[in-house]
């Protein structure tokens, strides 16, 4: 029997990684990277998309037709049923792009597209962190916060689509403005880059900090080197890594009450602060904001946990997601 | 072929309803209620339900052999999988009773057991204003605020049970405590009770209101009252109101953010108030506290809507729960 393959493909501002997935053991093998170039117009990043594919399906010393379909992770909104990107706020000038269709014609593969959240969800389900559970939530802590919903073994895409945009529950009514129009969403406290702009506000405000030197030099501060100064006892650091990790919890509460997962995945740059400083703390502000219901005997609440697939999250679960597309009959284009 | 029947029971702590639904048109036939006599335990209150059960059945003309099976609607925490109710704020002295396999027993009926919340829900997904619809969101504004989710079609239980708890999701984190032992629930701002409670705490904090005397006086005020007084221009009324109001609109975009039904459904007593009064306000403040992203043509948010089956929802949606756990496989105990 033929060993089966898939292309996996995560579609950003920025790059678009691919790569191609065994079936049979979910071994991620021909990797490539190639530059969104966003700034040539809808067009032209579709052709880098279907450039990224051909080169990780050569890379893997494969045909494209030995691949048995496409899956491509895309910044949202957008729709899964139609394959088509809407505008997002990284890609200028696009709006209701067929990329799914586009890249089926050019390829002769089945194509399928996903929320990047939703795809990366689907990876540490199929292939990583969440391969034991039937649900699970997944969080990823980036510019922004990211998310991804499976339940009973199904991916939740919401009922009219662009659900699981989990960084922008709100934990907080009237709290801080969110670029979406919204006020207090989780994204606005606990992402890598707004816990780095917290911290910046702190220190413009006259907060002292062992980073203090570094911002007025002109240094960048980001969540790594505010991670540090929290593992060197820095007061200011401490106190906005605190919050990030109250907000997170409390995020994870509200997520245990709407669908009660078997488990909770942070991923993203941010989770290199490791256990001891991010989720030891997000596990014990959870308790703490968690409801006191108890049965003895009885585990009623989802295990926090890290995502265990990194930066391939991505381009693995792209992959998975269609076979899953295929199984489920969801996909856009069959050829 | 014989008609199909199902008996649904709604097991609250001070009264359990009970009637019979026709499979082929939805239609509530017998209807009874009894008391649950809470203070005589669970072997007690378990033979209430079988009494109220049986009665239901003989008021619709049947004999208990010719219903399909029982649907018991019962308050949380609860496992649908083992059909036990867990110990529960309204019933001292329960701790993982099997309450359906006593009524199965006791009746020789395949038996289920769901959440009060999930099983109004799937009552209005089956029989009333969410038959259209694949996905729903179910709010019930009375004490408290129960919830139920819909998503694909599927009764969405929680990966570890219990979820669609949606009166404990956190719209505001550090806010006002909650029973629950969480602080700023949706339930602590936005139920029928907690509005009055808020409502009483401005008026003993001195704020004028029309409705000032009848405090005084020693008598109750409810949600009812408080209505009555917006719907009068009192200030106060109108402030609390509108609170409640917004704190159910933020509810409603998180609920958008993470799940993204078609539909979220607004019920319990608080709906008299009517649609001038409560639902053009949660849609108003929907739109302003939802996010900006728009996608010309196309509905990328749930509509929110009354429920229509009223009080009936419970007992209606507990008989459509056992036909759904038939057909699912999922009941606790077959005969």
């Amino acid at each position: 029997m033929a060993e089966r393959f898939y292309c996996g493909v995560d579609f950003g501002g920025t790059n678009i990684k691919a790569g191609v997935v065994r079936a049979a053991d979910r071994m991620l093998l021909g990797q490539v990277s190639v530059e969104t170039e966003r700034q040539g117009g809808p067009e032209h990043v579709i052709g880098q998309i279907i450039l990224a594919a051909g080169q990780a399906v050569a890379k893997a010393g494969l045909r494209m037709d030995q691949v048995a379909g496409i899956g491509i992770g895309s910044p949202g909104p957008l729709s899964h049923k139609r394959g088509e990107v809407y505008q997002t706020s990284n890609l200028p000038g696009w709006r209701c792009e067929p990329v799914a269709a586009r890249v089926a014609e050019a390829t002769g593969r089945p194509t399928t597209l996903e929320n990047d959240g939703n795809a990366a969800a689907w990876g540490e389900f199929w292939a990583g962190a969440g391969r034991d559970v039937d649900s699970l939530v997944f969080l990823t802590l980036g510019t922004g916060i990211g998310g991804g919903v499976i339940l009973e073994g199904r991916l939740v895409r919401g009922g009219r689509e662009n659900g699981a945009e989990l960084g922008h529950m709100i934990v907080q009514a009237g709290g801080r403005p969110c670029s979406c129009g919204q006020a207090g969403c989780l994204e606005t406290y606990a992402s890598a880059y707004k816990t780095a702009q917290r911290f910046v506000e702190a220190l413009e405000a006259g907060e002292p900090s062992v980073l203090a030197g570094r911002h007025r030099a002109g240094l960048p501060i980001t969540s790594k080197e505010i991670a540090e100064a929290v593992a060197g006892g820095d007061r200011l650091a401490c106190r906005i890594w605190d919050e990030t990790c109250y907000y997170l919890a409390v995020a994870c509460v509200s997520i245990a009450r709407v669908i009660n997962p078997d488990r909770v995945l942070l991923a993203g740059g941010m989770i290199a602060a490791g256990e001891r400083l991010l989720l030891s703390p997000v596990r014990e502000k959870f308790a703490e904001q968690n409801w006191k219901l108890r049965c003895e005997g009885l585990v009623l609440e989802p295990e926090i946990a890290f995502a265990s697939l990194g930066n391939n999250a991505g381009v693995i679960g792209a992959a998975g997601a269609v076979e899953l597309a295929i199984e489920e009959g969801t996909l856009a284009n069959a050829e």
